[in-house]
């Protein structure tokens, strides 16, 4: 266990590093982010030392992480070689490399998924042309997505399975593909779960999200759902978690077809449809990570009030006056400057009204 | 009202200031903490900006305030000069310098709570021995205290009546003093309450505190109280708040002899007797006062959980991991090296189990 005076690392300075620094704070551990321009980043505003460098450069992330006790991070995409300079320290980097593996390809992830039983949609891997002119016809309404580097619904092309493959590759960059037969679901699920540095596992309510524009909208926890739904969610969860030695929070995706699950993705750290666990659970996803990355043992992250969570996107943030009006309302900025379209500037947290 | 992305200054950098810091980022607002050694101390660590200082240095002070575009203070010890240094930039200074100036004088803040019928024990200003010979006899089993700069029962000495008033006095350096009778109380009770740039008011429910060896060992919120307890309370706190054009969270300790309130002190800050308002209100006590700060709207503190908190002092700190391991335990550490004896180093919130 990390006494509180170690020191947190967290590579990324976005909201999510910037508000698992506040939660590591809340613990008495000191913080460090890393990433390109930390310095008055989200993270970098409230964390103790902001170090700026790019994750490419594996001398500084060394270095970095030498300043370190422990070092996590915020983000999937995190580089092989940036999480073997954290390694070379002798520093634990949690969760691990395998959990980055397995999470930053999306064929990757879904074969992983399919070895442990866990159900997913249909899906072919596209190298070339000829991938796509087999599968589509087989797929028929389908997504066909870069492996990596997508994020709320970038590089992602929606078909109905008639298109011409050659047409579709040569406007669709990024390659290798993969191509998802679209499933028709009654709701997206997410599971938020920790796994210790003892093997223990500690799952939040299910939350169920609503997208806009490929964006999360809306999260809603407790989602209303089935003992059996729960207990398909917890199952997939722990075998993941256990497969892959994982310590932190984990969170997975899943598509809720009529009572049975499948798993879209997942996230190999704290997540945007977990945000409002800070106000509704005893304990929330920032500080279950941080618990388990510090060797601390994880808390019961019961649901005390049931809470809805809106995300505030690009202009949507200019609202924030009436937001800060209404009684009901907990607000998060994230510190950024500029509304941009699409750029995800804080989150609105309230008490759930069922309608 | 101030947008997000704006400069919330504070001037002390121990743990008020660093939860102060934390709800300001929070609410997406900048944050610049002033202070000796400001770098590297418990709010430092967690400011977008730390700058160190002395707060006699009133050109430092000014230079400071211009960074910000309002300051507050975690301390009643703030000098006026160094007040009137951020008025003297135009921004504002919330609580104002009629708050500091009322609450840093023990005799002031008594004749204040006087002026305003709020009831308070009996007390003698003592500025020499001739002065004390004559108090003593009608005052009885008494505390004589220091005027200014005592806290956790630093600066006092509790008298019988019979002393020798040369002799006492030429031990207790730092007059003059005010000499109070002892109440003989059943408990003692904080009102935490806030007023805003637009003259709301908002009150938590009243807690109650526990000492030991002078320093706040427990505080449990809500105290359980009969609504003419809680009426008189709120009654005397909103003619305080109203007397100062106060802005932000202002702190009042009561002693409840026989269901009486007698008003013992304030603090124009956020309280070490509200700090589980984080994990048991709607709103915390650190919000509040950013928001008053800020000219938002305050939120209706109402308590959701009921909580105790204990304060880890010294080496209690070092009970960290039992704490870490009781799945009931919400832990604050203050980010302080070295566990001194009679150091607040943080403290645990746990759900109240009346006995």
């Amino acid at each position: 266990m990390l006494a509180p005076g170690s020191t947190i690392g967290i590579l990324g300075v976005g909201q999510l590093g910037r508000m698992l620094a506040s939660a590591a704070a809340k613990l008495g551990f000191r913080t460090a982010v890393y990433g390109p321009s930390a310095d008055g980043s989200p993270a970098g505003q409230v964390a103790g030392r902001a170090v700026n460098g790019a994750y490419e450069d594996v001398d500084a992330v060394a270095a970095f992480a030498a300043l370190c006790d422990a070092v996590t991070y915020e983000f999937e995409n995190v580089p092989a070689e940036t999480a073997a300079a954290v390694s070379s320290t002798g520093k634990l980097l949690a969760p691990n490399a395998k959990a980055l593996e397995a999470s930053q390809e999306r064929l990757r992830e879904k074969k992983l998924f399919r070895s442990l039983k866990i159900d997913t949609v249909d899906f072919w891997a596209i190298e070339a042309a000829q991938d796509l002119e087999h599968a589509l016809p087989k797929a028929g309404r389908s997504i066909l997505k870069t492996r990596q580097f997508g994020y709320d619904g970038k590089g992602q092309e929606r078909l109905t399975g008639g298109e011409d493959a050659e047409a579709i590759l040569s406007k669709l960059s990024g390659g290798p593909w993969i191509l998802e037969q679209m499933a028709s679901f009654d709701r997206e699920l997410s599971q938020v779960a920790a796994r210790s540095a003892h093997g223990e596992i500690a799952f939040f309510d299910l939350c169920e999200n609503l997208h806009k524009d490929g964006i999360l909208a809306r999260s809603v926890i407790p989602a209303e759902v089935s003992n059996d739904i729960k207990q398909q969610a917890r199952e997939a969860v722990r075998q993941i978690l256990e497969k892959l030695d994982y310590i932190g929070v984990l969170t997975v995706e899943f598509f809720d077809v009529g009572g049975h699950l499948l798993a879209n993705e997942m996230a190999p750290r704290v997540h945007n449809s977990g945000h409002h666990t800070l106000e509704a659970c005893s304990v929330s996803q920032f500080e279950q990570h941080i618990r388990a990355v510090a060797g601390w043992p994880l808390r019961d992250p019961e649901t005390v009030q049931p809470m809805e969570m809106l995300n505030l996107v690009g202009d949507e943030a200019n609202e924030w006056s009436a937001l800060a009006a209404d009684p009901d309302v907990d607000i998060t900025f994230y510190g950024k400057d500029e509304a941009r379209p699409g750029r995800k500037m804080g989150h609105a947290v309230r008490p759930l009204r069922r309608s």
